[in-house]
């Protein structure tokens, strides 16, 4: 122990990674991914959505990854879940938490989830009953809290009247999330600061997209205030379809790397992680944006020759 | 005027971007590019390098690129130059100011120049010596400043020796380069904390890497320390041969657009700052590393029917 600050990384990658690729990815290849995610120290990993089949055919075997997966004490399998319907698949298959979403933009949920809020509300305060009743607890993730790509900057005090809503239903745990990488540092300190003040029991976790560059940025903005849960996804995969070109989530090695950098402990061994991402290319048939994939921790050492070969 | 803190950016793209290249870049491309750099206000442009054309031919163009762009009052046009030969040719295009460089590691010194650090050393004396009779300013840049891919991390008293023989020459600005993305924001907050407190009087310049996704949280540290100049490429273009597929400098469209959110000015457009570093993929025949070309500035908002016509 160094007396660093420990910082808990849930890793999203299996289920908003892999849903975004246009390749089926076989659920041994995820199954694989989960267990190389376990190995590598990762506390937290966002297994699958168990979405309707017919929406998301991508994530059609939801109960088969959730029950090939290998369980390591002491690692939390999330799962996200849309409904009812789902939430009764889902708590089937005993995850230790279930997910809800839902935007804090009217037209991005809209867009996104063809709902008004008013709608997803209702959706998913029936999921949290239910999930209650098994003695699942639920955390809420509230899309577009740093802005919407279609209406702008969101209200913070609309921000505060959801979580308001659904602290009445019970629900103490928040993804705040940054769902299409428009969230700065400046930004980020200021809502987090106001969120925590008003909800100073709550436990809140940052998702951040690297849309725009500013993912590991924000990670170390939030994590310097003392906010230590973070998303984040192995080799940076997850798509954002409304900025053709740009990557997905902040990538978990990258913001390992950061963190382990900047003095925190994550818990994760970095270059299992790494090795872990540099699977991912053979499986979605393509490169992967990670930066620590490709050019390694800074530790990484060459020799002279090495350097003269390559010229 | 916001009143914000000022930042100002040198362009290195030009030099740094293009010698990296596989394909050869016309000269004329290169003049299109320094002069949309110019009309989008940053305020420094690293033009090209005075290199043995036998050593690197995409760069024979030097003095055609400095005699057909168009020079804006008020813009500072740097070359590079590493030896006296090269002090010759560039000082006959009148450059605004002699960039040279020497790394503060002996063997990256030796695999990048082919030379000790002693004998950079003399042979930049001499440039300096050269550029003071012609009344042109000089600025150091300190390779490996922040970490050599050989030696690991380089003790800061080297770092602040190289300064004090230089500053007994007569040179007050130093560039404190990240050459192959090792930095992190401790650290650089570190280091130049030590350098600015020993050195009051001079005037540094950070050049970063994006090898390992730290580019743009490395500027936001230093410029909230009060650092105020910063190297960047446009499009995000350079190489960095010890990290294979890893990006290059970081990039100025993704620096200007976060200094900006941050609270800095720059004097920079960022959309015609964009509309530049989209000609590049044209010009180079490949993709480029920025975020912001490919998906905008966070203000960037869309449609509904843009939205739902994506899927």
């Amino acid at each position: 122990m160094t007396g660093a600050a420990r910082v808990t990384l849930c890793d999203v990658g299996p289920r908003d990674g892999l849903q975004n690729q246009s390749r089926n990815v076989p659920a041994a290849d995820k199954v694989a991914i989960v267990n190389a995610l376990s190995a590598s120290g990762l506390p937290r990993i966002e297994v699958t959505s168990f979405v309707s089949p017919r929406a998301i055919p991508q994530l059609a075997d939801a109960e088969q990854v959730m029950h090939e997966i290998e369980r390591r004490p002491g690692v939390e399998y999330v799962v996200l879940v849309p409904n009812l319907r789902g939430a009764e698949r889902a708590l089937a298959c005993r995850p230790d938490e279930l997910n809800v979403v839902m935007s804090v933009s009217e037209t991005h949920n809209r867009a996104n989830l063809r709902m008004t809020r008013e709608e997803s509300f209702a959706a998913l305060t029936g999921v949290i009953a239910l999930s209650r009743e098994r003695g699942v607890p639920v955390n809420v993730s509230l899309s577009c809290s740093f802005g919407c790509p279609f209406e702008g900057d969101v209200p913070l005090a609309g921000i505060e009247e959801w979580i308001t809503r659904f602290t009445e239903h019970g629900v103490s745990a928040y993804t705040i999330c940054d769902t299409t990488g428009m969230a700065y540092p400046r930004q980020v300190r200021e809502i987090m600061a106001r969120l925590r003040d008003r909800f100073p029991r709550h436990v809140f976790t940052l998702h951040f997209h690297n849309t725009r560059g500013l993912g590991v940025a924000n990670v170390l903005a939030a994590a310097a205030d003392g906010f230590d849960r973070f998303d984040a996804s192995l080799g940076g995969l997850g798509g954002c379809p409304y900025a053709p070109g740009a990557t997905g989530n902040v990538c978990t090695e990258d913001v390992v790397h950061a963190l382990h950098l900047e003095g925190y402990e994550t818990g994760v061994n970095l270059e299992a992680l790494i090795a872990a991402a540099q699977s991912l290319p053979a499986i979605i048939g393509g490169d992967i944006p990670s930066q620590i994939a490709h050019a390694g921790p800074r530790t990484r050492l060459y020799s002279l020759d090495e350097a003269l070969s390559q010229e």
